[in-house]
């Protein structure tokens, strides 16, 4: 174990939030919140400090295997969210500190689950940075970090692969830095791109810039506690686009960008996930129309359009409460939920990608039961699936059953009722937000006991992190030495 | 495709049913239910010429492959289903012949749920029929064909694994029907003794048989509305401890009475099965305890232990409404009810011998992200597991997860809650019976749609045959010649 570096990372780890912190510090001043301001600047000059004395001495040995990386990457999104929590509990606008874990974790994992009922009460900067950490936490904080950090070739990989959602990053690898940057212009090009058309549809930059964090990283904080209700349908129309941008691989973009759209466009992922946003879409519109919730077929489709694309890329947000709809569109909104958006997107949960191998996996166990020899090989893209891959896909359903029981059965001992439970978990460790009863649309995740929100706090870290790492974190023989 | 082998064995089915009929047909004689017993032994008549015609012509090639096997299986199980439903419903006790074929389901494939909300008003010999299938489906309909059928060697394999429940019946595969032999006369020697034993808590010799069907088979059909409350506490005991025993994998006791004990102890699944069992019963002594459901710490655990080895070995008989129970334990209870009972026992659900492999299979996943390099293989009672039972496995829960998210969508149409549907599908797909909300233990599947009955009826087959018997059936390639 290569503690030298850990101790290292966790140092810089210090100084990338200290540097985040300069930006919610900026809207305290413009909105003249001075105690706010100095929190923030408090905090930044502290983390500044604590940071740069833990990376004084540069470890010698700057080389870590697969294992160092996994730790390492739980490790910093730990950190990062105890600190991003600091000025939550410090300004008291969440007065105990788990709940403001609780929000900063919901946050950074772009989960937007929150504990507050009633969010229009924080401040200005606060605010901002609750939003912030969304648009943080998309891209991975990893890979931004991978300008600051003086690693050998092979390390970044590991610390790449540990964090990127979905099966596989193996077109990326040769050129770590290079792309890493890349899908940060694509994701910076996003930002600006909806932050410029919700100037356009009326709102104010304070408005369009938390809402973009928000739905570029497909989180969820909404600013209202109606949610995205209060904004005109031009604004909700550029929302519901760009959260459906978000939830596609960013591989797609990458190769339209190096000019490789065949590529691009061979995604069978990106397809089968509009495809199936479409066709819920649609059967949701139909039953919500029927049901008299909306009363044009057209605000019908939009409205089940945003709900559907909000649950489905994993951000949460919400113009209508979901709870109140039919049985059957809860239910597909549950299952959408634990669906989730393309691999390598900034959506989380079990990804299309993950559904497709399983899909062809059952398709050859099927034939396989009846003709005893024949070994299919499972195609996406045109491509084999290395056998591998296949085997970690069905190895993490069982990993994901595994904690997902866990959970449920360690929360339900706050009594609450079966649906809000079920679904509390569902919606923390895929990373989406709200759920059903409860933790519904309108609901928050306020009532749980504090151990419930540790819980639900390492399900939101574990669902970001694509499992594997946080059960290495707490597997104790992690940590014993070579 | 070998038809002739096929309409030869669907005859040979109807000949089956005839002569099971003649049990209820006796019992109707016995208490001079004269018009049940002219539906009996009309159908029972008629049934057998059928057969006898259908079975005329032996078909010449008699070999099958293990596509047929699974077809025919899944074919087998449909028939008798059918046909076992017509009592019901000519006798007008239950008047809707797709309510009856639900109910004939239940008890065939011995999940025990049903659609009757007073079970009081049926006539003895209906009764009578109602839990004998229990018994039938218990050990399974095509272990009891074997000696009818006339078979080549490797064919009867082939039936053995598409019925047989869990991920191996390896060891027994040479000499199957030798070994069906003593398989079905322990499952006989346990019926007797709990019979003999419930008699001597008290019990008429009608209750006695009819409760041990329902105890031996893992059913769960009780023969009367409260269930198994009325019975004095050391019938209620004899039920717990059969249904234990009924609930271990019969290796066990093959391995016992072919004289080979140390085989039969070193059976991991057998102590996991256990451990769980006691334990989750412990823990749910204490919470009612402490609720004040049970006012002393021995009926606590009684009623406890009693509902837990019902749900976990699927039986599904009730002494409380555990719907009543805190929140933890109706949690803890909803998870045995997907886990199941040990493999190769009469218990349907996931096996715990499944549960076993993938804990395993997760670990080496967690020490394999760590070292490329190490493949570590899974074992379980010493032995090595094959790899393709490990994938088969996880394979499986893939499957599992396919069949339940598409049911749980088809059931909501009717628009009931979401614990009510949840649990429905799980206690169908698993053949536990009760869930919880509207379907627990003293609810019933009455209320559900014709077409939900019909979907949780294919969930109760498809759990019976572990899914794939049946996923092979309505794929429509399957049926195209060789």
């Amino acid at each position: 174990m290569n503690y030298a570096m850990i101790r290292f990372v966790v140092a810089r780890t210090f100084q990338l939030v200290a540097v985040l912190l300069l930006l919610p510090l900026m809207v305290a001043l413009v909105y003249a919140e001075y105690d706010r301001a100095l929190i923030f600047a408090g905090l930044a000059a502290f983390f500044f400090a604590v940071g740069f004395i833990g990376a004084l001495y540069k470890p010698e040995n700057r080389i870590f295997f697969a294992r160092e990386g996994f730790l390492m990457t739980a490790l910093i999104w730990i950190v990062i969210s105890l600190l991003g929590a600091l000025p939550f509990r410090i300004s008291g606008e969440i007065p105990h500190y788990i709940d403001a874990v609780f929000e900063t974790v919901s946050g950074f994992t772009t989960t937007g689950a929150s504990i507050l009922s009633d969010v229009e009460v924080l401040s200005k900067s606060t605010m901002f940075w609750r939003c912030f950490t969304h648009w943080i936490g998309g891209m991975g904080v990893l890979v931004f970090m991978l300008a600051i950090l003086p690693l050998s070739g092979g390390s970044t990989m590991h610390l790449m692969r540990a964090e990127s959602p979905g099966p596989s990053v193996g077109k990326f690898l040769p050129r770590v830095r290079g792309t890493a940057r890349v899908l940060y212009l694509i994701y910076l090009s996003f930002t600006v791109a909806e932050i410029l058309l919700l100037l356009a549809t009326g709102l104010d930059l304070y408005e369009a810039s938390t809402l973009t964090f928000s739905t570029v990283g497909t989180g969820g904080f909404s600013i209202t506690n109606a949610g995205i209700n209060p904004y005109p349908l031009a604004a909700q129309i550029v929302i519901t686009v760009f959260m459906i941008i978000c939830g596609v691989n960013f591989s797609v973009y990458y190769f339209i960008v190096t000019k490789r759209p065949k590529e691009a466009f061979q995604s069978e992922e990106m397809r089968w996930y509009l495809v199936i946003m479409f066709g819920v879409a649609l059967m949701i519109a139909i039953m919500i129309y029927r049901a008299g919730i909306q009363e044009t077929p057209g605000m019908s489709f939009h409205h089940a359009l945003f709900t559907t694309s909000s649950v489905m890329t994993t951000t949460g947000f919400a113009t209508l409460d979901f709870n109140l709809f039919p049985q059957m569109s809860r239910t597909l909104l549950f299952m959408l939920t634990l669906l989730g958006a393309c691999a390598g997107s900034t959506g989380g949960g079990f990804k299309v990608s993950r559904l497709i191998i399983c899909v062809r996996r059952i398709k050859n166990e099927l034939i396989f039961s009846t003709h005893r020899k024949s070994v299919r090989q499972v195609y996406m893209d045109g491509h084999r699936v290395e056998s591998t891959t296949v085997k970690s896909v069905t190895t993490y359903v069982a990993i994901y059953i595994f904690i997902y029981v866990a959970s449920f059965i360690l929360i339900s001992v706050d009594g609450f009722d079966f649906e809000t439970n079920c679904t509390a978990v569902a919606a923390t460790l895929n990373n989406v937000g709200p759920g059903l009863g409860m933790v519904g649309a309108t609901g928050n995740y306020g009532a749980y006991s504090l151990f419930s929100k540790i819980i639900l706090s390492l399900d939101m870290l574990a669902g970001r992190l694509e499992l594997v790492p946080l059960m290495i974190l707490f597997r104790p023989k992690s940590w014993r030495g070579d």
